[in-house]
């Protein structure tokens, strides 16, 4: 894959050139049309914040929906992903999973089929890198250019506008991007060439799937043993055990406040999603012959939970799916 | 065992109010001699602390030859734990694992064929905390307290005075035992009943073992997705994935300086020493029927390590351990 | 403890010949007095077995009522277990866990205070070997014989006689077992010393909850792949998936007749028993520093399946546990 | 994707009984010319297999050198997979994985570009399921017949013609792919619809490794506890612990002859092959949400493997992985 890619790009070199001098007036021609594909919960809110930032949105969603509260606020909505490629040449993507990017791009009525040369194209899902890249080849073969941004942060940092975004692609292409970018998140990382973008988002978050099953295991074992959990949890986050998951969302109710631990595990990042992110981590683990039984273990943890029940619960709901039920 | 416990201190509640009075005149007793039993590559350094504090220090040790630099700087050496008792009415005990603690308490020569009525006996070995509890009520028939007082840090901050000491026992001797582990280090943390500071010794480790390990797998899958490893720690580290051993004992190499891995896994905390801790976290499981199951694999893969030449690396080198070596 | 072990027996080699010449009179001794300790749901038809057999039995068990049934067969029933061994030179311990066995062998009232020189002890329970080791030990201090003998088959072959016992201790000793041991079982095997009968059903226990997981997993992967789950395990049966669990106790509904999957799970080897043994399987290794970890990870998963409730279930519901709930 | 399926064969139907009818003739059409596609270690033997049976063999592999034996024997050999469809309407392709099947198949010299309506095309490579219900659907666009027909059994098998064929796709087509794989296997099962030839293929894979790892921990820790080999391998295949892997393929040296483990592990099942599997059986468990624990901690220990010089050696060398290395 990443030879076809470097192949492609020699290939195209000299139409590389064309490209970076559209590339300018585009990032010279702020503040006009940014089209948006997929208002979700979390597309939604972003698409509020390029509104609010002043930038004209034209939208579209498979669910119309979802593109009402968008309407109202001023953005012109479309009937499909090739009609938005029509009008705007930059546009920003947020997807459930890779075969919904797929089709968006590359699909009869997607993107692709209507772009124009230059484009910018930013896909905000999360997705498997190496569909990123597919992507990437197919956009440079119509003249566009395609970045992947996954995010960290869920629903709330979206509404703030305090997203992370983890970006990859073309370096040349990031100060147009996080132009874009900046108005949704607080934090714009440039990763590397495509796929990177989602190869950091995923790593991090097999790390935070560890770190709170890790966490989990460990207070629950320090109250069999007799310790208070607040002050198991004190001793931990002084200590080579601190992790995020100990010491900013800490999965047993009364250590923190504020958390989805102290709701009844109601909000935050639901079990089924961090499942799906464990998901394309063994995948891309399994595709590059990485050894991660860690993190597969703590893949298989969150795929028994979906099936026993806590599919929409947060996903640090691992410390009561562990702990023993009462009367045993 | 814990209603033995509780059982054994009703009936002995009129002596206690005895060894109250007695631990007073102990407190007091400053600077006079204290007992130190295991003088390895943690309990020399310790002792040394003790002797810099001017407390006098009567010692001993298996190995006589482990007594000779304290012996020179002016500690007093004994052939075994009982003569030690029978002269200092505190003592503390450096010990490999359980059994070394049974036998140097409860053996032919142990502590307790000579203790003193209202001695203070700490033990700051790691090691079960049922064994630890065990000893508490050996020590309490013949009068005298026992507390578990397991360690953080290693050789380094046992020389510089600068260990964490968890601490399980009566709060009551708290003081008591705070004014000689203050000597030895800076952290001093008081965490319940006999065995508690065991267990939060084993929890924070348990936890530090899936942290390193995940780190190690993350670190791994992010290099091999094309990811730098610094920036990706970068990333790590200012987000959900951060803990400790991402943020500050890095185990790739080119990370961070300092830290084992930029010195070839030399140094730092034992493969072999982490695989014995998870041991005692999986026997604590097991007794207290405690589902640990990404503890359970760190501990199987730690012992896979000590199988295959890591026993004596630092317990980063898991990421060596998993990273495909070259020309494969 | 195999150095002490060895060391005590050379120490007691002259007394040993004593205990031979008594060993003979006990075996020509048969259809004398044999005593069994423990009436529970194994013990129960085991003692009958042994009635049946034409042989006088004494016996005792800490719930009274459990020895009315036995009693009414024309048993002796006894206060404690050192009253039975006051009687009976011949005796068989039927237990739940390690701590019974202890109380009962080395209690204020156990068999060790009353036993009778070259007295034959058989214990049928599943404990840690190291325990039978020590109970060997303390029992040839009192000049007796102690022999590990745990079963498998159930309750149904329990009370058909059909059970399969693992012997473990002195070589010479086992036909005086095997006479006893074969009026409650088909098979009686020879382990080698004390210990090893108890380490033959751990392993075997440990394989089979290996390949009862295995088969779970691998039922329902292939159901969720479109393949008819009878026709998975014909596959699987004639090819190198098979194992005891595919092809004689398979955990699919529908897939075979007569066993616990065909009846709720219902029946069979319980959830919490199977917990039980592979926390023993678990300590043996983690005391030999042997990796298990797919043992390990078994251990986990039956733990965390008798805290979502399946604690009385038959193990083969992990297929139940581990299948996605409709709905979802 | 069966939506998809279930779809174009309605839309197909018509045209299908055009199938039906060109379907007898091809089987009535014995001997005559049989196209075959990759003539590495498996192929090779099997396409010889054909030609014993009296089928003229029509080959191609991108190795020509690979083709030279058969040539010998009295093959034609072509240079691309288009040719090879130009020429037979019965074709039988063995490759090495995914991507090669994709590309012989769908690539631009590939079967599709000219192969004949009507034609029979049976993929033995074990690939994923999903990839064979592509190139079903591909292949039926092309108005062909598209049969997954994995097999289990190594290169001995392939040359003695023992091979185990498990063929998914439509039942009618059976019959005539039976009359083909009869010739090179002892066993030919109808799975079911496309793909589940894969699916049964992959699963006895899991169980097997599963089995395997098992195996060789249980004889290990037993080893350990004391216990002959022989001894407890005769005790778990009488006992509930049996399977394939002990009783058939024990991976402990010494136990049986005439398996690997009593050749140095030398010849058998590749450890690197046996990881493919398992990164299959990884990849359809996350497509299908299902949990797979020790199939996935299999998989990884299998990549470990792979990463720490072991790829090359049987699969049963596993055992020899675990344990622990002399003099530590």
């Amino acid at each position: 894959m990443a030879a076809v890619l470097r192949g492609s790009r020699s290939l195209l070199g000299k139409w590389h050139n064309h490209v970076a001098s559209v590339q300018v007036s585009r990032s010279m021609a702020s503040k006009t049309q940014v089209g948006f594909i997929g208002l979700g919960n979390m597309g939604n809110p972003m698409a509020k914040n390029l509104i609010k930032h002043g930038y004209p949105v034209i939208a579209t969603d498979i669910f119309p929906e979802s593109c009402k509260e968008l309407q109202e606020l001023g953005a012109q909505i479309l009937d499909t992903p090739a009609d938005v490629a029509d009008k705007a040449d930059r546009i920003i993507t947020m997807l459930p999973s890779s075969p919904n990017v797929i089709d968006v791009y590359t699909g009869s009525n997607g993107i692709l089929k209507k772009v124009k040369k230059g484009s910018l194209l930013i896909d905000s899902s999360t997705i498997d890198p190496a569909v990123s890249k597919e992507m990437a080849v197919a956009a440079e073969k119509m003249g566009a250019v395609f970045m992947d941004a996954p995010v960290s942060g869920g629903v709330g940092a979206a509404t703030s506008g305090k997203l992370t975004f983890m970006v990859g692609g073309a370096e040349e292409e990031f100060t147009a991007a996080k132009e874009l970018l900046s108005c949704m998140g607080a934090n714009v990382m440039y990763c590397g060439q495509v796929g990177t973008g989602q190869a950091a988002k995923i790593c991090n978050n097999m790390l935070l799937a560890i770190g709170m099953i890790g966490t989990a295991e460990t207070m629950n074992l320090g109250i069999r043993l007799g310790l208070d959990p607040k002050l198991l949890a004190k001793i931990l986050n002084m200590s080579s055990g601190r992790c995020w998951s100990s010491d900013t969302y800490n999965p047993v109710p009364g250590v923190m406040e504020g958390v989805p631990s102290a709701n009844n595990y109601q909000g935050g990042f639901g079990t089924t999603l961090m499942a799906k992110d464990l998901g394309l981590a063994q995948n891309t683990a399994t595709n590059t012959k990485t050894s991660v039984p860690l993190g597969s273990l703590a893949h298989q943890i969150y795929r028994m939970m979906c099936a026993r029940g806590y599919a929409s619960k947060d996903f640090s709901s691992v410390f009561q799916f562990l702990r023993e039920e009462e009367g045993q």
